[in-house]
């Protein structure tokens, strides 16, 4: 039978004596791609067509980092620590050299893990992510409390204000996307605590006024990807990771926003397939 | 027998009395996808694995404007002329809908066709190109001025600098392209006349000084790319293509020039494969 992402099961990895869950699908043995998750985020919130799309070539790892959903423990404030602890789960789990793909938050910790461990890394995707120091995002805070009040108006998702465009295209992108993550509706992850969050918005606060003069160095390939008007990592970061890192390819899409790997997920697994496998 | 751009003949046309050259490769029926040439370029100066690449699933069309190569006439001294040009051509092939791939001062000319015509269009990519009135584009004749120079100093064409960055990738990258252009060695075309680089230089400096406040009325799905560091269109017009287009896709490749898409050539084969199946 082949697995999808909808009926993979989570399954856990002691790590250091901490619990962290996990789930995998894909074919086993060549090098593993860890995707790196977003604020808020748990497994329930990758796109299962994403998910499924990269599966098709490689095994793929999605993961709660310390103190996230179901995983033990206390999320730390810093993003270098969140990477030290990814770099943990991926030892415990056997792997030597690994692929990452980071959305957002998930995409500063993969910048610090490239940095901390760059002989653990093959190639690397940087979704909807911008370097330390990057304009606006810092603002996290503002954007969420924006986003969680017109939700709140509109009766609608957050999600439908901070990864989407509010245009028509957009708002229809969000209404699939968050039918999507409804798919699976057994077996689910834990939701993340508030103080779990209250941890990463401070964990991304100082990432915004951190300093990205070492990117640099980082010589991995690259592949950097957003929608055009994202409003929570403003999409000039992207060029300005594209810019700085010495690797790096650029990839923008039309009328979307901080979600424009889900909205676009088609054209978005097919280049990342063609940048992992060139 | 399956033709390559290689072995592909080169044909003729009548266009209102006038001899266009043009050779084409791929299966016909479906929509055709016309290539619109860069300053200074005949046939045969399109990149063979690139040509090959998107016939591999497209009809393609490459040809000479008016006054270019073997094609008869005089070169008009803007782009505007060149798009009515280009019209007509396509309009003797009895094409009735096409999609258009055009290079550099052929990407000005695309975006005055997409205006002109938009009708006449269904997709298109911008590649090595930008805006009107664009930074930098109305310097071009004292770019090639000045690469003329250094490739003179050097024994190299100027290619090696108006195409490629100078670094060892990019030279690397210059030598396999210019060894790929010379694999066809029968029924060449004939190479610009000076006084058609002329015009052309004109009809790009014209560009440069010009508006590109109505770019936000073509609706058209757009695959804008480039190379991170063009010295001829510089690659902050391909953000800014990306920007006024209301349906466009940007992609950036790294470490490369003007020629990004010839450097990048699997790669920007792949990506185009994909918009326009999209």
């Amino acid at each position: 039978m082949s697995t999808t992402f909808e009926n993979a099961a989570t399954q856990s990895v002691d790590v250091n004596g901490t619990n962290f869950v996990y789930r995998e699908i894909g074919k086993k043995g060549g090098i593993p791609l860890v995707l790196l998750h977003h604020l808020t985020a748990v497994l329930d919130d990758w796109d299962p067509r994403v998910v499924d799309g990269l599966a098709a070539k490689h095994h793929v790892i999605v993961f709660d980092n310390r103190g996230v959903g179901g995983s033990g423990g206390s999320t730390p404030k810093t993003v270098e620590e969140m990477a030290r602890d990814a770099v943990a789960f991926i030892g415990a789990l056997g792997f030597r050299k690994v692929d990452l793909m980071g959305f957002s938050l998930g995409g500063f910790v993969s910048q610090a893990i490239a940095q901390q461990q760059p002989g653990l890394v093959r190639k690397i995707i940087l979704a909807g992510t911008g370097p330390a120091g990057g304009e606006g995002i810092a603002n996290v805070g503002a954007v969420l409390q924006d986003a969680f009040g017109k939700a709140g108006a509109a009766n609608k998702h957050p999600k439908h204000f901070l990864f989407f465009t509010q245009t028509s295209n957009g708002q229809t992108a969000a209404d699939g996307f968050l039918q999507r993550l409804k798919e699976r509706t057994k077996d689910l992850d834990a939701p993340v605590s508030n103080e779990t969050i209250q941890a990463q918005i401070a964990a991304i606060h100082a990432w915004g006024q951190g300093d990205a003069t070492k990117l640099g160095t980082v010589q991995h390939p690259v592949l950097v990807v957003n929608g055009d008007d994202d409003v929570m990592v403003p999409s000039l970061n992207s060029f300005e990771l594209a810019r700085r890192l010495p690797n790096a390819q650029l990839s923008i899409f039309p009328d979307a926003g901080h979600g424009g790997i889900f909205q676009h997920h088609a054209a978005f697994v097919q280049q990342a397939l063609a940048f992992l496998q060139q």
